[in-house]
């Protein structure tokens, strides 16, 4: 029975500092090396071994794979890396932690931003620090100046139906090393989660979800924590 | 201009032990490690930044890459695995020191063995030790039993042109990440080395030795080391 387990970086330098990050490239925090070699090491526990593995361009979900890879055996299995797992964007408010952010544009608002389904945060100026249009790691890529949810699930599910459900489709335990919101975009889509619900939904880092599939190419029943397997 | 980077694998816990390996998956060492790291520092110092990414099945080779990717800030760049890259196969010395060769088959077949193009060692006794033809990672994939250097390159170059070359031919930098015989049956294809002359080659680990390329998809000058660029 093909498997998809869906695993969010450990936690990274930004998560700690409370800053929004988005498609910035942050490091991993010795906590969130730790969880990433954890969450290997449970795959081996529970005997969930990964046949093919996916994760984002970002180096916080590449390292956290290549961890629990290393922590299962596993570092030769097939790799892909593509822009569409990435974090969603989060525009003008990357890099500002909660405080600054609240002072800039006001609790409320803070709020609408975090909670909404739709409502991107405000664009990311062209050539600020943060911009990254010119890093040649999108070479060729449109970077986008910000995304909602919805923004980000629009470019996440194209990609799960032409790269990744077709591995699953051909049998294999498929690992998704990600961010805690293109992780959300599987999850909404994968377990029928309504816009309002799925903003509320928490992502924990290093912890592997897995979802166990049928013949139809759907999840044969709701996902669950592998550590409660 | 293209360019092409060979990287054999930091040093092992049996490069460190005298014994052959082979086939057989060994932990880099401490100091392997940091030659890994060492040569994507080297990357970056000289400005020869790797745009795709091949290695090997093993796991020497694969964090080799990873740790000279990470120093150079290149983990995000595309990776493909295939076993074509791996060591040659040592077939019944696999797991051998020196000393054990030497007592077992004698100073001079020893030699032999070490040293000519075409005369592989004895075969793996199937089920032995160190038998991998049941390894999932090699699923699919008829394991040698033993491997000459002129049985290695026969898998090699077949890859070479396949999959390696086209990148080259895209006009890629690539980094070829692998092992001992691996690489000599690149560089033996590229600097037209005689048969002969292969088996001397000593090529350090660690170490990134560059080839440029020309317009006609050949090496438009010989190799060099690239801590002397």
């Amino acid at each position: 029975m093909p498997k998809l387990i869906l695993v969010r970086h450990g936690q990274s330098e930004w998560n700690l500092a409370n800053r929004f990050t988005g498609w910035w490239d942050v490091e991993l925090t010795e906590q969130g090396v730790a969880e990433a070699s954890a969450a290997g090491t449970l795959l081996t526990e529970k005997g969930v071994l990964p046949t093919v593995a996916f994760t984002s361009l970002q180096t916080r979900a590449i390292k956290t794979l290549h961890l629990a890879l290393e922590a299962c055996g596993r570092l030769w299995i097939p790799e892909t890396k593509d822009w569409r797992l990435n974090e969603r964007h989060y525009g003008g408010l990357t890099g500002l932690d909660k405080q600054q952010t609240r002072d800039k544009h006001g609790d409320e608002q803070v709020h609408i931003w975090r909670r909404s389904f739709d409502v991107p945060p405000p664009e990311l100026e062209p050539g600020s620090e943060f911009d990254l249009s010119k890093d040649p790691r999108y070479a060729g890529i449109a970077v986008p100046r910000t995304e909602s949810l919805k923004l980000t699930i629009e470019r996440v599910l194209p990609y799960w139906e032409s790269a990744i459900l077709p591995q699953i489709s051909a049998g294999e335990t498929v690992i998704v090393s990600a961010h805690g919101n293109s992780l959300r975009a599987l999850v909404k889509h994968l377990s029928n989660i309504s816009d309002e619900d799925i903003t509320g939904l928490e992502i924990p880092t290093g912890q592997p979800i897995v979802y166990d599939f049928g013949e139809n190419l759907r999840p044969s029943a709701e996902r669950y924590y592998l550590k409660d397997a």
